[in-house]
């Protein structure tokens, strides 16, 4: 490490947690490890609060302007995590991921992981089960906001794994955002709802594509259409409420929506992007499920009934 | 009609609206055609605002419940249009709507024709040339939101096409929703913002269900889950603003997303899917855009990039 004489000083107390002190030096030491845009938000977050940070990137560079804000470099990751007792990862993915913290597995025993690299459940869990066999206490987290709301109140990181980990350094994690539900002890539970939270923001951000292509077709600034996107935003919480309550019950009764209105509704959407040269890939798929839904014979249904088509593989895998 | 005798009264006044007098008799009297849902509760939503409302259905019992609260059915369509100064129409599709108003153009002459039938823009201009051919003023509109918002004050439909209509109306069509903004004289443009939105909604809605049988076969219950959508759902609006200024001045600079990390992103969202039987189609529609577009060399660009490729027409037409 290159100028770690004050995160030293603190090192010794690995489970020190934010006193009524104020002062940075009795403030939780971390480490954070890759600078990617997400790795830098997460570490000027912890810099923000106060928190000795030190940082590694397999490309020291990225991390010079944390430096300049205090944040310490460290030129080796083995430095980097014996700099604190609370080390973040959050990379590309988890074989990323492991070929950084393999080579440390030694160093990061007894000390608190948290993984915030996005990937599948079943790497959460392999992860978990190697950082068990290295007495890591382990926590894998979801980030599920884009960099710029990162340490603000409104930015949500969904936490699960280790329980003790999340009692001791919940409240440092607060850092990187107010929002930091605990969703039980299987390690593999915040990146279940990460990937289904993301299935959906990117059907939505792909919807909102194809919308600003469709309005612009006909010469409307996406600026001007924008604001109407909020109409379709603000009914889609009530919508997930109701098609919950359906899909535990099991019953899709249709007395609200219908999918042959519905599929027909699409099908407009389609004829007039095709008319005017739009993609319309993703609707498509859309229709076929909604199609497929009422071909199986739910033409009474609600569109919550396409969960059926949902839960079969897709033909073209 | 059956028993038209209080409507008959104030047939002789076309262009009546709400005065001060607050009986039923001074209200603009309002004929709907077409009862399936959507006619219902706009027919219900004239009813509960005290409009003498008239209505038709070619199955005549789909409007037993209206007239038990106080509308008067109809006999014919040419009966129902004699009701009223305003006319509405909203049944499956313009093809359909055209069927129904062809016979009866003669007494539309001079009345205002709302129609609030979903279809294309096209589908729009064409009905606007054959209502201007008979001397009916026409107004296009766009109903925004499910049938149990209509008349609620959150209730936005989208107009556009004749404006003195709408200044003549617009104070009863404000019966059906509160939100009724005119995007002027161009009578496709309400069904262009329509199309344009249902695309992004029925996206989103595929996104939901995706989410809701990803997180349901790792035992997630829907309505555990369905609160973290709102996650989602809650950073849309800043999103879709971003988006728009990027589009508007052309420039994706990446400088807050990364499409290659979240090409990434969407490969894990597929593994996870199809290691569970999931269906990933609308996916890998979003995903084939993504990757174009990478393969396009806008691989430091933010998903806003993949608008270049919501620009071609699909491969597969």
């Amino acid at each position: 490490m290159s100028t770690a004489n004050d995160t030293n000083k603190t090192n010794n107390h690995p489970n020190r947690t934010n006193g009524t002190d104020d002062t940075d030096t009795t403030r939780t030491p971390v480490t954070v490890l890759g600078l990617g845009a997400m790795g830098r938000a997460l570490a000027g977050a912890f810099l923000r609060a106060g928190h000795p940070t030190t940082v590694w990137n397999r490309t020291p560079g990225r991390a010079d302007e944390l430096v300049e804000r205090g944040a310490v470099r460290a030129d080796s990751v083995a430095e980097a995590v014996a700099a604190s007792p609370l080390v973040i990862v959050c990379v590309l993915d988890y074989a990323a991921s492991h070929a950084i913290l393999e080579p440390v597995g030694a160093q990061l025993s007894g000390r608190v992981l948290v993984n915030l690299t996005s990937d599948t459940p079943e790497r959460s869990r392999a992860a978990a089960a190697w950082a068990a066999g290295h007495g890591i206490d382990y926590l894998d987290g979801s980030i599920m906001v884009p960099t710029p709301v990162i340490g603000q109140p409104a930015a949500t990181i969904l936490y699960s794994g280790s329980r003790e980990a999340f009692e001791t350094y919940g409240p440092t994690l607060k850092a990187l955002g107010d929002q930091a539900p605990y969703l039980g002890a299987d390690h593999g539970m915040a990146a279940v709802h990460d990937l289904a939270l993301l299935g959906f923001f990117y059907s939505a951000m792909a919807g909102l594509m194809h919308a600003f292509a469709l309005a612009g077709a006909e010469g409307i600034k996406a600026k001007e259409f924008a604001p109407f996107t909020e109409t379709i935003v603000g009914i889609l919480p009530a919508i997930a409420a109701d098609m919950a309550e359906d899909l535990d019950r099991g019953v899709f009764s249709g007395d609200q929506d219908n999918i042959v209105m519905e599929a027909a509704g699409i099908a407009h959407i389609i004829e007039a992007a095709d008319d005017r040269g739009i993609n319309t890939e993703v609707l498509s798929a859309v229709k076929g499920l909604a199609d497929r839904t009422i071909a199986a014979g739910h033409g009474n249904a609600g569109f919550v009934s396409v969960i059926e088509e949902m839960r079969k593989a897709s033909a073209k895998g």
